[in-house]
């Protein structure tokens, strides 16, 4: 088995596997020189050939153990038939769901035709794996965003500070709010599944915006929904396993186990061994390098790292920053990270 | 003893004493009537008779347990000649402090004469209250930002989403970056305890971005300043008490008890109940209802403030919200919430 599914298995593999969030970005020269033929995000992310491309990138560079599908966690209300825009600088920009009207729109029956693109790749990332050696020892990822934190971006209209529209919404409509959560966490069941059939080996649910709700409001958006796509994957593909990253969960990290996930991801600020002291031991946990020393380089990188793999020795671990790394990275940087993990 | 600081004191006070972060501010018609007067918010800061006025507004309106100076948490790098100006809309501008001409420029020396209308507005408080007949019952608490916030709105210039510029400074350049959080250490100790001299009865230390920083940097940054800032106020003033509010702590909230404060502040996202767990049996906890939810009104409101009373039960608790109240608040929802609060 690959050295990335034995740890979401349970097993404390070390050196641990490493992979590292947004490893396929604009950090790199090449994916920018893939990124400046296409005009926009979104035709990025629907161009097969291209979205392969950049996803075996980082690979060639740096042979990770894990590689993630290119795409964006608001693929999903795109194919459900929200708006989507990415404008430079300023991030996605989306229609505001507020009402009835907004959730009039979306339409669930569309969304197998609109992602069919994105299976698309996933089938050449698998076949370029195989074709470029990194099959055998590298697994893909495929991903969806969190119910709430896709409809975080729903609502809201893009990113916020502070989620004032959404929270909103949860207290004073809680009956829409609900359906709309149901029907992305319905929707994203089958995202992900079919994502398992065109060849993704294990799933990831990216909840960034989970640390902004109460925590009656964290259990009913965020662990609630989280718990019932992993059950229904996991009765269609037992041994796909799957990876929560409640982002900010805080000491909520312990009851986020509920979900039954296979592995948490751990954000930045958070202390990964008394994170994990808080999961059953046969979770993995996976994280928590801060991507601005990767940045710095040098004292610094050694020591975050150092931090990092001392608080996950012993048990299932994944490494990975805890949170997506930064445009301005240095790729020799990256190159110093794995030496030092890998020689860990 | 007051009851606010007999919570603070490691007394299980029933039901809970209660105030809001931001309880004196734009949700107040009388407030919005006082700041018309001024041209800026700075002004209002400066203007005694104005900021006193501001401070005892909703104590005759909802009889809190304490009152909190008027003032912001950027007074004290103001006061060290950091420029600042609140543009509406906007938030905080201010200038990026990132190499050494910029620390050069903060003089220390000059605190005290541009923080002296600050300390004339605590005396005036003090008096209005007791004029007023609150003094018997409600405690004054003074405040700064802690050293970290207030060193990521002089690196940053304002508010951000990220604080890359402030996190690579603390990896990238160690030596300047603790200069300068030496300075607002010291800084901050002179001017809590000028508040003190002045009439302050408990302190308030707002970390409001403490969460963004890895394991390591918080205890560098975060728990050692607070811990100094703390030793040195008790060693003057060892029955005033301190609060610490390390927001998005998350699972380090158990750390930062280190820092010897005798109340700590829990933010919107975090389980209380947990959160108290992780600190000894005597720290005060402080929180945390999502001030989101005294927007809606109604049954969110109801449901959500029996949450955070019965997390808050039986140990040395005190009412608060987990983010400051925000402007669109209903004042009667408010009252609604008192009479909860307050017939628990």
């Amino acid at each position: 088995m690959k050295r990335f599914l034995r740890a979401l298995n349970g097993e404390a593999v070390w050196p641990p596997p490493v992979w590292l969030m947004r490893q396929a970005g604009r950090y790199l020269p090449e994916y920018r020189a893939v990124r400046a033929q296409v005009p926009d995000f979104v035709g990025l992310c629907t161009s097969p050939d291209k979205a392969c491309e950049v996803t075996l990138q980082p690979l060639r560079r740096y042979n990770f153990d894990a590689a993630i599908l290119f795409s964006d966690i608001l693929m999903l209300p795109w194919a459900l038939g929200h708006g989507l825009e990415f404008k430079e600088g300023e991030g996605p920009v989306l229609p505001k769901l507020r009402d009835e009207a907004g959730m009039a729109a979306l339409d669930p029956s569309r969304v197998s035709d609109r992602v069919a693109p994105i299976m698309e790749t996933v089938r050449l990332i698998r076949a370029g794996m195989k074709k470029e050696g990194f099959d055998d020892t590298t697994a893909l990822i495929g991903f969806a965003g969190a119910p709430f934190t896709v409809a975080c971006y729903m609502v809201e209209g893009g990113g916020s500070k502070e989620f004032a529209a959404i929270r909103g919404m949860a207290y004073s409509q809680p009956a829409l709010f609900q359906r709309l959560m149901d029907t992305l966490t319905e929707a994203s069941v089958e995202y992900l599944a079919a994502q398992v059939e065109a060849g993704a080996e294990a799933l990831m649910l990216f909840d960034s915006w989970a640390g902004v709700l109460s925590p009656n409001l964290f259990r009913q958006h965020v662990i609630a929904p989280a718990k019932r796509i992993t059950a229904a994957l996991k009765a269609r593909y037992p041994h796909v396993p799957v990876i929560g990253f409640p982002r900010l969960a805080g000491v909520m990290v312990g009851a986020y186990a509920e979900t039954g996930v296979d592995g948490v991801g751990i954000d930045t600020g958070t202390d990964l061994k008394l994170a994990a002291s808080m999961l059953p031991a046969h979770v993995a946990v996976q994280g928590n390098l801060d991507p601005l020393a990767v940045v710095a380089g040098g004292d610094a990188l050694k020591t975050e790292t150092t931090a990092v793999l001392n608080a996950g020795r012993g048990r299932p671990f994944i490494f990975n920053l805890g949170h997506g790394i930064v445009p301005p990275t240095p790729p020799e940087n990256v190159a110093a990270l794995l030496e030092l993990v890998r020689g860990a």
